[in-house]
């Protein structure tokens, strides 16, 4: 291969992630849709818009600073929108994107499907011990 | 409704997993699934069966003591089965179970969305910088 055209297939390979590889940027990306957080708050989100408090009372246990830093790395994937209505009291708006809906309906296919494998995850435990 | 009412009802809603509730035993399970080494063991595994010295190459950057650890989680839930040849040296395989390929069939669903977004998503931010 030329340079020119090692540095085509390095960009090729590039623009593509590979989670595989540990240097990739999809890691962080993977990290922030599949923490124990991200994924919750995506699901909440798929719903619709939700104010900070509102989503903070469905994801049950996620404490206000957790809440915070996953919606931050959602917003700057780009998966998530922020939108500040300039009122009193304050109001801040949170929806997903176009883009983030796309990713919510794969976090909702895995998620459902744990919902309804529970009972024969369970049966399986039972099963083993 | 009556207390046997109440008690099925409560019983239904047990049976399916419901991940917005902190103490449902559909969380952990999610956890295995979602973390950070849980879905890149999956995609390996969706691959096909693997020695652990196999899989420890393919999956970029785990550690040993990690990739027993999410063996060990995923092998309890039921996803992941391990088989210990008689021979010497000693050979252990892993593969998927039937769950284990269906649960990995919707983590492949959101690995593959990430690695054909990522372009995009980097270009997202790009634009907001």
């Amino acid at each position: 291969m030329t340079p020119s055209q090692n540095a085509q297939s390095l960009f090729d390979q590039w623009q593509r992630g590979n989670l595989m590889a540990p240097d990739c940027p999809s890691r962080p990306v993977l990290q922030h849709l599949t923490s124990r957080w991200g994924v919750l708050v995506m699901i909440a989100l798929a719903i619709g818009p939700h104010r900070f408090a509102e989503l903070r009372r469905r994801v049950g246990g996620i404490s206000e600073r957790m809440l915070s830093q996953t919606l931050q790395e959602l917003e700057g994937d780009g998966f998530v929108l922020r939108t500040a209505h300039p009122v009193v009291p304050p109001h801040v708006d949170y929806e997903l994107t176009p883009m983030g809906r796309e990713a919510a309906e794969h976090v909702l296919g895995l998620t459902r499907w744990i919902e309804d494998a529970l009972p024969r995850i369970i049966a399986g435990r039972k099963d083993a011990a």
